[in-house]
């Protein structure tokens, strides 16, 4: 089987390891492309953006082109002041000396703990380390899916192919987040590699439109992280014709980046933290697009019926009351509710009537892993999917002592 | 010791008992004045509003005298249709049979499960049940504050004297409600009885002023329930002078209904449902109010944070993260954070900088049952408190299966 990981994509290597700001596990993870490549991103809404994401964005907005990332799990550099700043610029020098580049021909992100300095004296010499083990063979690119996870449980990857005027783009995309995920423009870390030629301008929006229905329609526990990244790569080393006006080319390049990004946006939910089911939330007949996110969002996050998802209790009245305060505006009186999973599909409230229904089959169809809550609405044409997972004990022990 | 219950205050009755609803706690309790009494409330603001909030707007609104209270616990009356209000107007019909007044002077409220129509056999035959029970005694007014629990581990009351134009005012609150719990204009359900004179304009506003500084700076678990009422009924029985104007006695008769609301407000974040501890958290130097309130509601809101303090975890990254994503404004890179308890003091954050603080002195501070969270900021001359409480392993499982 070729290799579907991130350093799939032409020109592009990768590589992670253990450097020791974790304890035992990978905590180090480089992507460097053999040409600059065309760089886009979506970053967190938070105010307290940390040091990393600062520096992304004054980078990601010159519209320049970059050589490569480097992703650090295991501490944040978040709340961490000017030396948070300093250190994001001596990493990003660290790579560019290794690469032959320049200190902003390289983009840096972190994840972990919020509020203590980078350990230098371990991060710098890692780099090295790291860089050593670039490669373009699975098991590099395995590795680079492992070094970016802090609480995840397992990694996340997405892999298309697509043909733009008659020549094979292959993107690959990875992404590492379960909780602290209630994302807005962006979610925790993802990356994605391509080497499709397109230009800045439509890479740009292309991400940001797909970023949009993935992971900003993801909710693990409604906090919007401090650090949330989506970067896409794009080096042309495909040799297509780029993608300089939308059309045909570009329309199936975005809707190809949309099934990346989607797919690992929808892993990020099943693998929320403590999570034993994933949710999707379809919301139909809604007056508005706005209406139709908010009140889909708004069930995805609630914490009643996430519990109750848990106990598999068919708990309806806790969407109405979701649905009732997200904001988002509708007719009440002629709301209706099915719950569907692979075990079948049962209606609870139709056309705003309570439907009898059976409570023993409720508890079967909701038993399974993959839950979809399905409302249909009445107040127009619009409609949104949103995805979340249920809350459980695990959460919070995962959470009562997360930096121990 | 005299009798501090709802019932304390000059011409009210008050009883509590066991009807049916529920398997075996008092699920319905009467509130009844001897002469028509001023009455004002705040009512949820969530757009799918239960029966009974809906009848009651409709009165409240009005500004009618009203006589008396049907309170039933078990029972939401939410999501029920027509139907719903139909039951709602003969429970207050029967009540106002046995009292001697019409149906429009009697107030309704339900707490329970949304979605199941009100066993309607069972609740009026019910109504003379506990109708006869009505009574002044302490007795009668500890069954009473018992008839409107749900999940709460203990019974909310507040008790006030005044002293008005030389005549001794009596105030008397109880509430209920443990999850559910990020009241928008009001609470679950929260009574006050007074014995004051006060026209329903003043009443109203000393009411909406209190609740908008007392239940409406709590949160469990951000879920603002379709139920959350709050009924002040004021029958002047005292022989007051009546408050007509803003002035002394207005002032004074304000502040002890808000020591009331802010006393039962805290209780009911204390009780949330699972907690193990209460959080204060208190912003001062803000922009605004408007950005004091939303900065500490979003602390008391965090899932994360609320783990951290579960595990008694001086997470403080959490609280920044909340901050930041909350809609308030405020300047990241000087904000000072300390925690505090019974057990001391301890700086964590200041002026932005992260202080090297003892983890162990942390932990003993952070495992009292009260803790105050102080954030300073350098924005402005504005503060607010707010109060939340853990997230615990017993919130999931009271949650995970609610309705058996």
């Amino acid at each position: 089987m070729p290799n579907h990981s991130i350093n799939a994509p032409a020109g592009f290597l990768a590589a992670g390891d253990h450097i020791g700001i974790k304890k035992q596990k990978k905590d180090l993870t480089l992507i460097l492309s053999e040409k600059p490549a065309a760089a886009a991103g979506c970053f967190t809404q938070n105010i307290v953006k940390a040091a990393p994401v600062q520096y992304d964005l004054s980078i990601i907005h010159s519209g320049k082109k970059v050589r490569g990332i480097v992703v650090n799990s295991g501490n944040a550099n978040a709340c961490t002041g000017e030396q948070g700043l300093k250190d994001v610029k001596a990493a990003a020098g660290t790579f560019a000396a290794l690469a032959g580049c320049e200190s902003d021909d390289v983009l840096v992100c972190s994840t972990g703990v919020i509020g203590v300095n980078l350990p230098m004296d371990t991060l710098l010499p890692g780099i090295g380390q790291v860089f050593a083990q670039l490669g373009k063979d699975e098991v590099s690119g395995g590795n680079a899916a492992q070094g970016i996870m802090t609480t995840d449980m397992f990694a996340k990857t997405a892999y298309e192919e697509v043909s733009v005027g008659g020549i094979t783009v292959k993107l690959a995309g990875m992404a590492k987040g379960s909780a602290m995920i209630h994302p807005n423009m962006a979610t925790l870390l993802a990356f994605i590699t391509t080497d499709a030629a397109i230009s800045v301008e439509l890479l740009q929006k292309a991400l940001a439109a797909s970023v949009r229905d993935s992971y900003n329609m993801i909710s693990v526990d409604r906090d919007t992280s401090t650090n949330d990244t989506a970067l896409i790569l794009a080096n042309g080393m495909s040799g297509n014709t780029a993608i300089n006006a939308e059309g045909d080319d570009f329309n199936k390049f975005s809707a190809a980046l949309h099934r990346i990004n989607k797919k690992l946006a929808i892993d990020m939910a099943r693998d929320g933290e403590g999570a034993t089911k994933l949710m999707e939330v379809n919301v139909y007949g809604a007056a508005s697009d706005s209406d139709a996110r908010i009140i889909a969002r708004s069930v995805t996050s609630s914490n009643l019926f996430k519990a109750a998802l848990f106990g598999s209790d068919a708990n309806w009245g806790r969407i109405l009351c979701a649905m009732g305060y997200s904001g988002g505006k509708f007719d009440p009186n002629h709301v209706s509710v099915n719950f569907r999973s692979s075990a079948g599909s049962i209606d609870v409230l139709k056309n705003g009537s309570p439907v009898l229904f059976d409570e023993a089959r409720a508890k079967t169809i909701l038993s399974e892993k993959e839950i979809c809550v399905d409302i249909r609405l009445t107040d127009g044409g619009f409609s949104a999917a949103a995805w979340g997972c249920d809350l459980t004990y695990d959460y919070v022990k995962i959470n009562g002592d997360y930096r121990s």
